[in-house]
């Protein structure tokens, strides 16, 4: 069919916590056959509070994949079976202290689909009321309150890099401001 | 130092040639040790050529990470020591047979750096000229014309999944508006 691949075999080459690393073979449409390595991962989630103030709370931590520290979204892996929903609030409570009285989907992500599997769900929070937060041992957060309007500056001159991060504050900008 | 993480050591667990995967073992702010899965990659670029009556060109093609057929910016891998606008150049006239007039840097998005060094440049290219597109050998696209508000819709509909290309549409439209 056209456009499609049919998998014939997969070898698993790595399974880890985070990640599992496979090479396949695929037959392509005109019955060629060619191998694909590939990253499977179960997916994730971020979201974005802002308060009745105009301000958004970001996290800043070091990641090992861009290896250096970033300023995110908050944001987690889905547990097996979870609800992106679910998990967007789970980490906005760890990480943050926050609940949120309303959430508006933003849509997802798909990371790097040429080899990796990753697709990100991306929330708005709004309606928050504050508690305690508890992270993850081992999990060094920075928090950072900031208005909006100066996070979707740094979208534009390149200091917010991340990509979800960038998604959900140029989707946001459209439903705050009563476009949507 | 606050929030940094030092490599200890770094185990090569697969070389091919679209990633790398390694397991390091790190060392965190307070002395504890801990292990990072990553996955190494050169990195990328895409581009969204937009033509003088508003249309733009993207392309569909079977991503085996994602799984499925998806609607991107013409995009791809950075050669080694290749610089990402030459990338995109690059991918714009194989893919699509376009030269630009005019390149704008959309800036870059870390795709998923909690384990992926993967960092993807955008451009948007304008005073399209055509000529003939030469894919690569085992490269099946389509190519997909449409206005460019039709593809915004699209983004922010759902349709459009790709996070590269829902960004370059997004920071686009400020640039076409005229308002950056």
């Amino acid at each position: 069919m056209h456009l499609s691949e049919k998998t014939l075999s997969r070898n698993i080459i790595y399974e880890g916590k985070v990640f599992t690393a496979a090479l396949d073979s695929v037959e392509l449409e005109d019955g060629s056959t060619a191998s694909r390595e590939l990253v499977l991962h179960p997916g994730g989630a971020g979201i974005l509070p802002v308060d009745d103030e105009g301000n958004i709370t970001l996290v800043r931590q070091f990641r090992a994949g861009a290896g250096c520290v970033l300023t995110e979204i908050c944001a987690g892996k889905l547990e097996k079976g979870e609800n992106p929903e679910t998990c967007a609030l789970r980490e906005l409570s760890e990480e943050l202290g926050l609940k949120a009285g309303r959430v508006i989907p933003l849509g997802f992500m798909e990371a790097t689909p040429a080899y990796d599997s990753e697709r990100t769900y991306i929330y708005l929070a709004l309606e928050l009321s504050q508690g305690q937060s508890h992270p993850d041992e081992g999990e060094f957060i920075d928090i950072v309150k900031m208005p909006f309007e100066k996070a979707l500056k740094a979208v534009y001159d390149g200091t917010l890099t991340d990509g979800k991060t960038q998604l959900a504050l140029l989707k946001a900008e459209r439903i705050l401001r009563g476009k949507a």
